[in-house]
């Protein structure tokens, strides 16, 4: 059996292990809780694991572009949900074309991208469309309930539509904010005598909220492998971080310097919490830090001069986030322990059209 | 002929007219200046590009990696620099491999770097090896002079190995600095008695430094497309940037906000100067930066309200730092104006290995 020092590096390790424990925790929570888990498989890229996520017991997967839908349907995922405003001609020919084959739903949060649906989908085969709701993240969706109102409108009036329900990308920490946003939501769509299928929200950061409140469905992603900043926000524990990057040590110019051959090409510049002082990447077992990374070289400065690591050392790295980083290579290898058990293409890797 | 606008997005657009003058101001530059132009190809990843900068008078060509020495070699390339401390045994066995069918330069900073070398290379087919110098930028490079001349006996004693010349990563707005540096060491090498083959240095941020100091080759990289640290470092003018993203504008929440299809999975997080408050692109055309980025949104903050862009406009963006940027895409389109002239796998990408 291969072992990890058989790998060359900088390469991507996934201990099954962990992924399989964050995964359970994950669906108990909800099952508890009682709300449906959707994860957001941006975060790992691979049919493999989104199968073991279903198998679980998730409702289906979330992904963040058409084409990672397509390469996870592809795979054989049949329930996808795809919270985007899918724009364009090509798009929503490739759109159609998916909602033939699969059980689909997408967002929408302007009349435009509404329209565009409308003109495309059919009676025969409607598409399922959620209104996006900004209920302070500050990014996508509609800014009022009477807008969400009006958009549900557009999309019953249509007839190749359904209205799926409401969705949100909350605001960190602000579960409290997006229910109190939605309750609203509700009331108003009570009165208007609208029904609303689902009301999906949820992410990582707030993973462990207590369910109850109008929110029927999550879409955690990061948590199958965790990261830096997923620890920086107490919501696991490094020991729990299931992705690393195996560097090896390629220069020790100086008795506290430490340069690795893993940089922005394959660690990624993303900050925990905004704060670039924090460095791009823990080394595993430590407390040491990546300092500073140029494209092809990480930088790690001990606190006080020491002979290890040496020249050739292997050093794995936990880092800030790991969606971008499964993004930065074509392959993972899982491992159990220190032994390689396989190697999987990022199937969805770089599908961000 | 297709233009831009049957492109689907997001997608690297790369304008030929704009390479073709940045890389012949460059290569008349290095002319006048008198110092070899040895282009870093880690920016661009593409052999079809590599091989033009050598049509145009380069030496050859640099990379960062192993793996996109290998893809480059494979192209056809047949002189390449890997300023890089190649270190494990399976690396090293690709090294032999590579040495044996190209003009091929490496670097080493460490004795235990040049002793892998040293028991992998033979006097049939020896491998030609530089000292990489930390003459201020602090990452790799042997601190002193005295080290230096030290690692070039190691080097000189081993028989498969041939002492190649000295090699900085200048710090930014350092070629005095490095200058200096070099000049102390050439006096030390002169007085030992051994022969300073090249001394190679450069990066874009310097590239317009006049010639005739001790470095006689440079390495840029950027110039090729420029992005935004380089216009910030008044090397190139907004006009001279050849990489945009192309991007389709999916929602318009407020007056105010604008958000595309190109999040940090397509743009990168990496700051200019280090400041992420400056944004993550800027709008071809425009003064509007990307405020802020997801994975796969972005976000524009107009100043004044504004009913343009609407939802499936398009916008091009020239990011931060373009050489991050390449790395994402599995292919970019070659435009002239608004056609359409060539799409081309990015050879290199993902060769961090």
């Amino acid at each position: 059996m291969p072992t990890i020092a058989d790998l060359d590096t900088p390469t991507i390790l996934i201990d099954i292990d962990r992924v399989e424990a964050n995964l359970k925790r994950a669906q108990d929570h909800a099952d508890k809780e009682g709300y449906a888990l959707r994860p957001h498989t941006k975060t790992h890229k691979l049919p493999y694991f989104a199968k073991r996520q279903i198998e679980l017991g998730a409702k289906g997967i979330t992904v963040q572009k058409l084409g990672e839908a397509e390469v996870m349907a592809d795979a054989g995922i049949d329930d996808i949900f795809l919270p985007y405003n899918i724009v364009g001609d090509k798009k929503l020919a490739r759109l159609k074309a998916l909602n033939e084959r699969i059980t689909l739903s997408v967002t929408a949060d302007s009349p435009d991208t509404i329209a565009g649906y409308a003109r495309t989908f059919t009676e025969g085969k409607p598409l399922t469309v959620l209104i996006e709701c900004d209920t302070g993240a500050g990014r996508c969706g509609v800014q009022t309930q009477a807008q969400a109102l009006a958009l549900a409108r557009q999309i019953e009036a249509a007839s190749g539509l359904r209205f799926g329900g409401l969705m949100t990308y909350p605001p960190k920490h602000g579960f409290a904010q997006s229910d109190a946003w939605f309750n609203d939501a509700l009331a108003l769509f009570k009165e208007a005598g609208i029904a609303v299928p689902r009301v999906t929200a949820g992410n990582s950061p707030d993973m462990w909220t207590p369910g109850g409140g109008p929110v029927t469905e999550r879409r955690p992603g990061t948590y199958i492998y965790y990261d830096r900043m997923q620890v920086r926000d107490q919501v696991a524990s490094v020991d729990d971080c299931a992705l690393t990057v195996l560097a090896t040590v390629v220069s020790r110019p100086t008795g506290t310097r430490v340069v690795i051959d893993a940089g922005s090409k394959s660690l990624a510049y993303d900050p925990v919490a905004g704060d670039l002082s924090l460095g791009h990447g823990l080394v595993m077992g430590t407390e040491l830090v990546v300092k500073s990374l140029s494209e092809e070289h990480g930088v790690i400065e001990m606190p006080v001069a020491s002979d290890w690591p040496r020249v050739g050392d292997r050093l794995r790295i936990i880092p800030n986030h790991v969606c971008v980083v499964s993004n930065l290579f074509d392959s993972v290898t899982l491992i159990s322990g220190d032994e390689v058990k396989d190697t999987l293409p990022v199937a969805s890797r770089g599908r961000t059209d």
